[in-house]
């Protein structure tokens, strides 16, 4: 099961408007027309964007044939998040060798200033 | 800048093959033959994953010519977490939502214990 809502949450995630309309829904509910507005598409283009993410489980529809307003569905966000966690302790340590080195340089460079001038 | 990693990181992940790739170096370097093992690939195919890694910036290959080991870079996947934690609200706020609910549902339930038999 997990390896396909993985698959298909960084597919639907790897595209700017998508995650445009997901930021956008962030500050609430929308309809299709009110997402195309700021976002200057067409409704069929809009459209289709909607039906990936929804095809994905990160949006769902309200049941107002009217509007059918979209909506963050969060649980997939969170397990490819939680997937993504994994990896922490690389970007951590990453940073702590940059630590490392900015201190040995640090102190380098305060040992030239201690070094009797000739 | 960010946009195009996010999406040439997303698109990147979005394939079990390349995150298996990934939780393999987890446990440390691993050369194109070492990767292909495990994986009962062709190296053809391994080499096609490694690339769409390497261009996104999550794999780096070593120098030695022999071997030019594939290691996790981890930048890119710090940003993508970032990005990600947008919308711990929203994942939050539906465990909240889901722990009001069955606390609800246990008050009804004491409530009925409570009332006097018939």
């Amino acid at each position: 099961m997990r390896p396909d809502h993985l698959t298909s949450t960084f597919g639907a995630l790897a595209d700017p408007t998508r995650r445009a309309i997901l930021a956008r829904l962030m500050s609430g509910e929308a309809s299709v027309l009110e997402l195309a507005k700021p976002f200057d598409m067409s409704l069929p283009a809009i459209s289709k964007h909607l039906k990936v993410l929804e095809r994905a489980g990160l949006i769902s529809r309200g049941r107002d044939a009217q509007r059918r307003p979209c909506r963050i569905e969060a649980a997939r966000l969170k397990e490819a998040n939680e997937w993504m966690e994994q990896y922490r302790r690389f970007w951590e340590a990453s940073f702590d060798r940059l630590d490392d080195y900015l201190r040995e340089v640090q102190q380098t460079a305060k040992g030239k200033q201690h070094e009797p001038k000739q």
